[in-house]
């Protein structure tokens, strides 16, 4: 007689054009920050169909952007909603949230792509697309899983909560508004793309914006000015130093095969209105990385410390001092412990379904597992089939195979976690 | 008996008033880009009375705009003319070209001048508005100079070549296209704001785009990605040392107190669109500087060949090299023999009126000079009444007092050039 687990296993093999379609249409609603309702619609049709309870809200009110953990300069979340399905238990066993965000970040240059970042095209095994890894195909896993399940007739003791929230990618607003609204669980797991890897840990981050300031002049007398450019390079400069000090300190061993375990990204600059006039102010906007060992708040003081530096040793900076603006973004780091019962459920998970031990290491990001644990008490690990390399890159893409197993391991350690529930 | 001179200097200082009004009616018109004609009918009228022989013309023909020395991306020139006004002499004598542009640049936050921008507002002894220093002012010294000649009921052995041109600010187009109507003399003097030095030579510049690609990723595995922001940081400091190098040639004493004579002015650089992305572009503008002795090619050579070294040199850029683009503005350089006789006559003359030596330098930026010599092989020397820091600043300002004195020195000069006529 077949298992349950192999029951699940056809189920998935049979019906992996079915999660390569749906995966297909979310693509193509090009979910970037503001413009997340039609993906959301898709993400609504399909909890429908199987049956789960649907909680569909705007999460603009006031408990949650008053929330210290709140982080976003969006002023309009209306008819762009958060989603939550819950897949009901009998009772009497663990809750499990699965959780991933429905918004993309920018394609870029268009022409850049060879195929259109919304097309969702299908070649050689691999889905393109903006999101196609970070993460809509971690979320078509989720929805496949949870589907194999209900398909397969079988019924659980512990609550599946599913959520598609907004605002990952801008400082976790979304999934922020879904724990204050009393979704917390024994367990979630959050399918960012880690190439199959498994995260107990996940770096943090959050954004700054320097201000630079210059003093104008007529470029052919650019001596009696002062390039608000080249004080920006000497910002960047000690940005690469501060960067290179902090990751000589990071010592935990999931660390050991990432270059750099917390960065300092660079993301934009922008200076100067006319090219024959001496900039008279630059801005620089950034990601800071920060360690599960660290709170954000440190990680914040030794950037500041860094710049008062600067300040003090710099004769232009000291009239005229770089300020720093922590916007935008910020995501807590994740912190599980390397026993948790979860974190060895889904390991056994991998290699019923994989035949292989897992890769457990820790992210190079932030997630919305930051607020889940630190805000919403839920212990989480980062689990899913994206190409890591390929998130925010030209030329996105998914392993299709790597989606299908993921969801395979996801419906098995559902089961295990939640327990089946038998008549 | 009154000399010749005298009377010269005895009818400016009567018609101060008169010289003051004329600047402050060209002020209150004013003539930014593509709205010239208002300003260039009072120009006209003053000719007209002055008896001039009039020439008024728009400027778009073919013959200009397929120019090689042609530089602008204006479309349109109609109801715009172009003003030269010939103060025909007896015969025998040498020509001279007065040339003055109409055009104005953009007054910016009309908020931060202390007089409206346009209302010519005079207080003591300085003439407040957008234009008054760069350079209606000077214009309005070559005019009181040529009444001051015709009221005192003085003739010309050479002719006098009065020049009200459009187009200075965004490339010469209007400069070009006097000289390929024909407008060329043994000399000419324009009047830019020197602060009433005198300059035989011109630094000529020209803009530059240069495009540097980058590889994007996300910001916490940054070190996947090749940020477009560290390239152009590679960018700048090869143009700051191409800088230097090019510096270290220029030994021309006129140069002697300037610290950079020929600067490489970045004045934009933009880079990125989201904080934690790696950026995959950066594009930086700016201003080269073009010394007397090149050639606008020359200079163009030597940046391109700078850039050629870095994609040969870098494995990134052998992958992804460097473009350059010379858009937008060009202004040729000026090289007068410091012994020209026209140098000589203007030195002369600023020595009978102002009793002292006048300062002879380079200057730090081009003007239509470098078409009148390069195109039109008429020796040029610019010179003017005009405060060179206030040109294109906020709150900007002649000196009244340096306007009259201006227009004394230059109806000397015309005298001694052209040549007095008795009958």
């Amino acid at each position: 007689m077949e298992t349950e687990m192999e029951k699940i296993g056809t189920w998935i093999k049979e019906n992996r054009a079915r999660g390569a379609r749906l995966l297909q249409k979310l693509v193509q609603e090009g979910s970037i920050r503001g413009h997340e309702s039609k993906a959301q619609a898709i993400i609504i049709e399909k909890c429908r169909r199987l049956g789960l309870e649907l909680d569909i809200w705007e999460i603009g009110e006031q408990s949650v952007t008053g929330h210290e953990a709140f982080c976003s300069d969006r002023k309009d979340f209306s008819g762009n909603p958060n989603v939550v399905g819950v897949l009901k238990g009998a009772g009497g066993g663990r809750s499990l949230i699965l959780n991933g965000h429905i918004d993309v970040v920018p394609p870029g240059d268009r022409n850049d792509w060879l195929h259109d970042p919304f097309s969702g095209t299908i070649d050689g095994g691999k889905l393109f697309g903006r999101g196609a890894t970070d993460m809509k195909g971690g979320s078509v896993a989720l929805l496949l899983a949870i589907e194999a399940i209900v398909s397969c007739g079988l019924s659980l003791n512990g609550d599946v909560i599913f959520q598609s929230v907004i605002e990952e990618e801008s400082g976790g607003a979304g999934t922020l508004a879904a724990v204050l609204r009393g979704y917390k669980a024994d367990g979630a797991i959050i399918p960012e793309p880690t190439n199959m890897r498994l995260f107990p840990k996940q770096q943090g981050s959050m954004w700054f914006r320097i201000s630079v300031k210059g003093r104008s002049a007529h470029g052919g007398t650019r001596y009696e000015g002062v390039s608000a450019i080249e004080k920006a390079m000497v910002v960047l400069t000690a940005l690469q130093n501060l960067e290179e000090q902090r990751n000589t300190r990071v010592n935990d061993p999931l660390y050991a095969k990432t270059p750099i375990p917390i960065p300092i990204n660079i993301g934009k600059i922008n200076s100067g209105e006319w090219p024959s006039s001496v900039p008279d102010s630059a801005v620089i906007e950034g990601r800071m990385g920060v360690s599960p060992d660290e709170t954000m708040n440190a990680a914040e003081q030794e950037m500041e410390a860094c710049l008062k530096q600067l300040n003090e040793a710099d004769p232009w900076f000291q009239l005229h001092p770089l300020k720093i603006d922590w916007f935008g973004g910020r995501w807590q780091p994740g912190n599980l412990d390397i026993d948790h019962p979860l974190l060895t459920a889904l390991s056994e998970a991998f290699v019923e379904v994989k035949k292989e031990k897992p890769v457990i290491e820790a992210s190079p990001w932030g997630t919305d597992g930051g607020i889940l644990s630190n805000v919403g008490g839920t212990p989480v690990v980062v689990f899913g089939p994206g190409v890591t390399e390929a998130a925010h890159d030209t030329n996105e893409y998914i392993i299709l195979e790597d989606l299908f197993a993921a969801a395979e391991i996801i419906a098995f350690t559902i089961i295990k976690w939640c327990g089946l529930h038998t008549n």
